[in-house]
């Protein structure tokens, strides 16, 4: 028999996770700009004033979405490929789990990070802070991730791994913006195509 | 003594030319969806019923912009890379100009069609198919120009211009996207380092 850890989550804690749910939904299909209390209390069917209980202002409100949608990554992304060896291997899951995450999540509006990020990228601000912060959080995953590769000898000892990084993204973002204009299964091989070329030019 | 032949606009057009510039500067910093003929006649200084007599909606207007995006677009990254010899010296003066072009316009909110493609790449309607529709076109003059750098010997006969296609977009979009968290100069030296990189793969 198996034993199962049951977290109980208070009446207030279910109802905050279902508006982030729901806020980060919104968000990966307009974009963050568009989540105000008002919108999301649509949403919801919630109260005005019941969500203001929650986040007092459409900032809270919306650094909150980032939040939680840089948590549902990192379980998403991160967490699974680490039971690949370190590696090569943990690269490509990373990369492959980083493809479909948006799709194992349900969330058929695409990457609200990637929304964020286009969204605030030259717009000054605490949403603009908060996207360069965790954006260098999850480069900095990336790069160890890449350092084990070159540490385990399958990529060469001069690789660069920050660059490295750039082109992981580079394709990442391009995959992003073409599954929806060809087929997803084309766009598909375009991007393990450009990751395995990528990488051959820095195996040992 | 050299001839100038001058266009003359009518008061009309004119009016129209400085509406559709203000909605791409709008488009560029807050995306495509917060041109309303409000929020544009708010910062033109013009009334909604003047801006009403040049777009019957707001989905006119938002075509209108990305039309005019598009046109500045080809005025600015591809017309001027037809100066370069065919081939590879052509492809990389479109690199050159793709990275900077937002800056040689002065749109200090990024890429405009950028931002179209990630707000309605998940959301079906006249703007998603205006963005694909659009996106298709340069992705076909991109080609061309790959196919031009494979006709002249520099790549290999193999190369298969789709790919390199896809390949030089990703490099594009990682570069949109960082060069607001690093500095520019070294978000530009990634750049160009994976697009020399990129190339390389191809060489004959």
């Amino acid at each position: 028999m198996s034993s199962t850890v049951v977290v109980k989550q208070t009446k207030g804690e279910e109802t905050r996770a279902q508006i982030l749910a729901a806020a980060v939904e919104q968000a990966s299909r307009s974009g963050f700009e568009s989540l105000t209390i008002g919108t999301l209390a649509e949403k919801t069917g919630m109260s005005k004033s019941g969500l203001f209980a929650h986040f007092g202002s459409k900032t809270d409100l919306q650094i909150a979405a980032l939040d939680e949608s840089a948590r549902v990554f990192t379980e998403t992304v991160f967490l699974p490929a680490l039971k690949a060896p370190r590696g090569v291997k943990r690269l490509r899951a990373l990369f492959e789990n980083w493809l479909v995450w948006t799709r194992s999540v349900n969330l058929p509006g695409g990457c609200p990070i990637d929304a964020a990020s286009r969204e605030y990228d030259h717009r000054p601000g605490p949403m603009r802070d908060a996207v360069i912060e965790r954006q260098g959080l999850v480069s900095r995953e990336l790069a160890k991730t890449v350092q084990l590769a070159i540490d385990t000898g399958e990529l060469k000892a001069s690789t660069d791994s920050q660059q490295v990084v750039f082109e992981f993204f580079a394709i990442v973002l391009a995959y992003y913006r073409v599954e929806f204009v060809y087929d997803k299964e084309q766009a598909m091989k375009r991007a393990r195509l450009a990751f395995d070329r990528m990488l051959d030019q820095y195996r040992s």
